[in-house]
């Protein structure tokens, strides 16, 4: 049995977790949710690598064996000093699982990217796809986190602004949700887009995490901490994503 | 000559630095946007209070002679905390003044406060009405916030949202904006509600600091601070309220 450190800014992370635990069954997992600090999505490089740098100390206390930075702008924001820190561990981001896994779906070649401005800003989805010969478009979608976290995920509101960000959209066939977010905003999206091919990132980091562990006998416990109120998060934890939260612990993260 | 102190956690707080300057020409500012960990009004009274006495600590730090506090949210949750820190120094929040300018404005006795969710919460509003004979109503609007920062003041998706959180008005005539990014959204509220009498916490904020301290001769200076990347903080200070800013430093909070 491995114990799994997964981390997000928030309830995005949790559609991570969801995908993590279906695909490795009778593994233990420790999910820290930072929502004191909720968005890391327009934050710049410097505060995301501290809040990361803090998130995986964390994990690595808990002794996980394996690290999944369940939050697009961390991944391309603070992947390497991660690495670093979790010194020879396993660590899953959601860009290259992701980024393969479209690469894959593709067939005319066309890839949207969307995300928060952070992620789109950093370049880091562009520099893996300069090396493919795909074209790829990319939009940040400020306004779609918000939604989420309001727990607006379906109203005409939220359809106008899907229009707004996606209507840049022409010959791409495949579009990688950038953000652990928008897989709640999946319906809305699909609407829109009927025909498009929807990466999530999440699930393709599941499908890595599962090939790199395996299924283990035995039943797996999932440890929760947030470092505020989790208001809105067991709500969507369990009526949106059928997760059972029976362990979550408030941490004072003003000590650390 | 004095020097004030103003903060908030990011460009919402602009709005009352703006109606200072106008009515405290040849005085002094110092601001501090805590845009690293923007926003508060989703956060719990713990985090808020930590994160307002911080602020405090740096305003005090720079030898203001009086502190507002340009957040309803950190007004609501930590004026008490942030007083006997500032132990003597007059502190302006958001919440007492613009009580009563609302009811000095009213003909009906109805009032409507809106805000984000923590300062609704908290109850501030609702216990400083009761003193008085007035019928309060209160509402969050948890995205008001987000289409400000990403600079959507006026959008067809925002005056669906505005119809979503403003539809429960009956029979109030004013409407207190108990959040300091709101008034960036003053011309589509009022295109919504055309009749209403709107009550801007900075405007009575800075109306009440004006009495106590008077204008000044000479040339006031404003130092700007904050705690991330000023991304859109300069472009909404200056292209939005006017403001120019010709001193800003960014701030390593990490560090505090």
């Amino acid at each position: 049995m491995s114990k799994i450190g997964v981390f997000d800014s928030g309830i995005g992370g949790l559609t991570v977790l969801s995908q993590l635990i279906n695909r490795l069954p009778g593994h233990d997992f420790v999910y820290f949710g930072d929502n004191a600090r909720v968005p890391y999505g327009n934050k710049s490089e410097r505060v995301i690598q501290h809040y990361s740098l803090q998130a995986t100390k964390f994990l690595l206390s808990h002794n996980v064996d394996m690290i999944v930075v369940a939050c697009n702008t961390a991944s391309a924001l603070a992947i390497n000093q991660i690495k670093e820190m979790a010194s020879g561990l396993p660590v899953i981001g959601m860009i290259n699982s992701s980024v393969s896994d479209a690469i894959k779906i593709t067939t005319n070649g066309n890839i949207a990217v969307i995300g928060t401005e952070s992620t789109i800003a950093s370049g880091a989805y562009q520099n893996k796809f300069s090396m493919s010969n795909i074209k790829v478009t990319t939009k940040s979608c400020p306004l779609f986190v918000p939604f989420v976290e309001a727990g607006m995920i379906s109203h005409p509101a939220l359809d106008l602004i899907i229009d707004e960000y996606l209507n840049f959209l022409k010959d791409e066939d495949t579009l990688i949700l950038g953000c652990t977010h928008y897989p709640f905003l999946k319906t809305s999206i699909k609407k829109y887009l009927p025909e498009i091919n929807i990466v999530d990132t999440g699930e393709s980091a599941a499908k890595l995490a599962a090939q790199l562990l395996g299924p283990n006998n035995g039943i797996g416990i999932t440890e929760y901490f947030v470092s505020d109120t989790p208001n809105n998060f067991i709500n969507i934890a369990e009526n949106e994503l059928g997760l059972k939260i029976t362990n979550l612990q408030q941490l004072n993260i003003e000590e650390w």
